[in-house]
């Protein structure tokens, strides 16, 4: 499949043609953000973040770069967002800073916008953006673009698609979606429709990948929802529902079973009831009034009239599922008689963390419900074979896969191409580079934009960078070893014992003799560099003693931790 | 199935029982050690090792507590293996020296005996045991214990389970096992056998629980070599196979097909070559003299004639696979027409690495297989009706669920009740608790023995422990910040300005007004601590500097690093 980037990688930018870059989402799950530019006008799709992998202790959220933005920061028209999920909403307030002005136009959905505004609330002092909401079938222009919006199921409401009108022919930008005919808190979805928007000659398609490398057809909520009436159905204690804090339509669905069983419902976890707080507000969520307790008041009623729906089921540490199991929840324990439900898939790289939860689970006696042996979650996206319906439905000319890990994107291509779709009319770049646009011909630029990871760490955006993590990984692996020695400026000989402060390297007590064996040895590599005479080169002593203390703590331990040194002359 | 563990927890030792420890192997995969100790005997079966999670930065191996196993060392009769997978053999070089004697008696089939000798090569200075032969259908005594070893199947050729007739009884250990009638390298599975085995009253079986939460039974190698068969009939140019170093089973079926259709096998990975070596001498791998070529002779040979057989499906960052995949390797790199096979699962964990090396190898343009595509692996644990038909041919009285997760533990009980076992026949203890077996009752002890983990960093054995892992952690996740200041021992006072080495928390040379309003802090604080009069208590004044400087730094970053301080007095 490379074959389709290497013939396409051979365009020049025309004066009339449209630029799409995208700056996240290519070859990573999250971080979703692309610019459409037409001559002096830049619209952005999406402002999404992405969580950090396992190799970046420390770091909160990934985001993208957006230096190229800010130089053309007076050409921006607007952004418009396609739903209310982290990965499309969550670098929204790390970057509006950066591209704001009085003139900036903002599109999203009443439950996107909701959920955009909540957040923005933790960031105090930013500026307080303008929404406007859009709805399915809302019409937009914005500079040479027109923007129509439609609906889209996914597993949360309010999702919209977009079909824009650009002065090169019309770009279709499907959102995150599957299809649907029974969905929950939705409608089914509206095929007439899509084949309408596919009547409008569609030039380009930019559709998701995320599912296209699962065979068959996602499943439809109707499914789960059997499924879990099924479990609710010989539950005899309380159920615990665990899923993302924002699976809204999970999270429905739960609520209207436990309200068909009588169950009350207490919601843990400030993400969760965050969001069901925007979505009730919006009419997004609906729930009689009566439904909902807090985990006080649990105990006044019979286990099985209690349902507790809650964040962690990714097994993530501080959210409420791990602090019950592990006993550290005020009001709520595991009981023998519980029936807990893992109401999503597992992310990769979280395998783990949902192991250690669940049997914590099930060593406190109760049973435990999971996707692997129920299909008690459906994802959020489209698999092979809506992939190919949305292509066929739509006949686009030309086909750009967005939004995945690079194996479904080339998976996504490989379907286009089986589905009809030429190989040269099939891009697959990278972020950061530069697909330009023409009524007939579609191809990528030879410059491109940064798009490196920008890393969130605490108040710090992008202050922590490859140098710092690196350092990161070596104090985690092998700990650190501080030598400070006070050496006489007269004599140049080292003034009693020289400290050592030594952290996740050895356990400094039980090390006594590699401790005094390691001073003698500094006292010897200091004294002999400035015995010499002469001006002393610290740097070079500080080298020496980094090295050769370096070799002697891995010959007795096999670490390397890292070694910094302090000399201070008196 | 709590209930299994609280029925069963009342026993007291008697003197006549059998007592059957497992020191690791339960409610984790890896570390399988268990011992069975029938008045002043005990009797050692497998000594494994298991790998680290995520949150071990540093640790190489998790192996078992010996604790107990050190004070009873007179009584220790000697050690059974059961196969050579590192789960179970791999802490065998940390524990000989401990337990070592003249007359310890070591058991092991030729195979788990050459890769155990072989290994402990590696480990200089260390006692040289000798391991006597077994194979299917040996018997042997031990003290009171009189052991027959019977073949299993499982993805290691010489794998061997246990029927141990003992004073209370007879038990019966599967090792990791799964029943394949047609397999790789080996017999297929002897139902003879094993049913003649249930025949001679099993007291207690012990059985593998690894496969219990997979419905059905597993994969036949036969499929396997089919679907592999098929893959290299298509492929135009090389052949890249990664798999685990430890299937021997499917490096042989890889190098059986390569020949067959005329390709040279070039092996990558030091591990692999060294468990071919061993396997080949003993006879385990069969393959032309002609077969095999180095990583420079590859290009003597057309695309289309060659294997490379490597390690690093999991994604490991050190093995073959990623070398090649990230361009490091000398010799091999990704062409365009290479056909790059993961022929294993993938361990939980390890999703994101293998997807990032995945992505790496299609982005070079090769064509990629795994197991989520096609049946090109083959786990080597029965699946539930493979469990559930182990347990009807047995028949034994007790079952013991062992090697696996929790849930995996819980799920096999599941499974034995259904199959007509009693709850009050089934343990499902914890490692370190004692199961009581005499011929009518079984049960866990309420005394037990240490069983916590003992990690492997470099050369230490169980000197990291938690305290040196949690600023591991600390110093991964927001660094560190050691202050240095020099106080004049006479007016308390700081002389001139303190040093600051931080590394990990942000990169100081673009935080130079983070770094001065810290100094000046940190002045303050001592001066304040000192200026006073009397004698200065340097403890109080570093509490202060690490509390006050911390939530300093939290403030303006909202990161915590680890905050050392040292106060020179001259």
């Amino acid at each position: 499949m490379e074959k389709i980037m290497r013939k396409t990688k051979t365009t020049r930018r025309t004066k009339n043609d449209l630029r799409i870059i995208p700056l996240g989402g290519l070859g990573e799950v999250g971080r979703n953000m692309t610019l459409l530019e037409y001559k002096k006008s830049i619209l952005i799709i999406d402002v999404g973040l992405r969580f950090p992998e396992e190799d970046m202790p420390g770091i909160d959220y990934i985001i993208p770069n957006i230096e190229y933005l800010k130089k053309r920061k007076k050409d921006v028209l607007g952004i418009v967002f396609t739903h209310g999920h982290y990965d499309h909403i969550g670098a929204f307030p790390y970057i509006i800073g950066h591209i704001f002005k009085k003139n900036l136009k903002i599109f999203a959905s009443p439950l996107t916008r909701g959920i955009i505004l909540k957040r923005q609330e933790e960031f105090k002092g930013y500026p307080k953006p303008r929404i406007t909401e859009v709805k399915n079938g809302s019409k937009i222009n914005l500079g040479q673009f027109k923007i129509e919006f439609f609906r889209q199921n996914h597993n949360i409401p309010d999702n919209l698609g977009l079909f824009i009108e650009t002065p090169v022919g019309n770009i279709m930008h499907t959102s995150d979606f599957k299809f649907d005919p029974h969905p929950i808190n939705d409608l089914p979805t509206d095929f007439k429709k899509l084949k309408s928007l596919g009547e409008r000659k569609v030039l380009l398609l930019m559709s998701d990948s995320t599912g296209a490398e699962e065979e068959g057809h996602s499943l439809s909520e109707k499914e789960i929802l059997k499924n879990l009436e099924e479990i609710f159905k010989v539950a005899k204690g309380r159920i615990i529902s665990a899923t993302f804090a924002s699976l809204i339509n999970r999270i429905q669905q739960i609520i209207s079973i436990s309200e068909k069983s009588r169950r009350k419902v207490c919601v843990e976890g400030y993400s969760m009831k965050t969001n069901i707080e925007i979505a009730k507000q919006l009419g997004y969520v609906r729930a009689k009034k009566t439904t909902f307790i807090n985990s006080k008041q649990i105990k006044n009623y019979p286990d099985s009239q209690v349902t507790i729906l809650c964040t962690g089921a990714q097994g993530e540490a501080r959210a409420a599922l791990m602090r019950i199991a592990s006993k550290e929840h005020p009001f709520i324990k595991i009981q023998r008689n519980d029936t807990v439900i893992f109401s999503s898939s597992v992310i990769p790289g979280n395998e783990r963390s949902v192991q250690i939860v669940k049997d914590e689970i099930l060593r406190q006696g109760a049973k435990v419900f999971h996707y692997k042996m129920m299909d008690i979650h459906a994802g959020g996206h489209g698999k092979k074979e809506e992939l190919e319906k949305m292509i066929k439905i739509i006949r686009p000319k030309f086909l750009f896969p967005i939004h995945g890990q690079y194996s479904m994107l080339i998976s996504h291509a490989e379907l286009a191409k089986e589905t009809g779709i030429p190989e040269k009319n099939i891009v697959l770049p990278e972020n950061g580079q530069i697909i330009s646009v023409t009524p007939n011909k579609i191809g990528i630029e030879k410059e491109r934009v940064a798009s490196n990871y920008v890393m969130v760490d605490g108040l710090g955006v992008g202050d922590v960078g490859e140098i710092v993590l690196r350092d990161r990984h070596i104090l985690a692996t092998d700990g650190m070893f501080v030598i400070i020695a006070i050496v006489d400026r007269q004599s140049g000989k080292v003034i009693g014992s020289p400290d050592i402060i030594s952290r996740g390297f050895v356990y400094l007590r039980e090390s006594k003799k590699l401790l005094k064996d390691t001073r003698k040895r500094i006292i010897n590599i200091i004294n002999r560099a400035t015995g010499s005479g002469g001006a002393v080169n610290w740097s070079y002593v500080k080298d020496e003693l980094r090295n050769k203390i370096g070799q002697f703590l891995f010959k007795i331990t096999k670490r390397r931790p890292m070694i910094l040194s302090v000399i201070i002359e008196v």
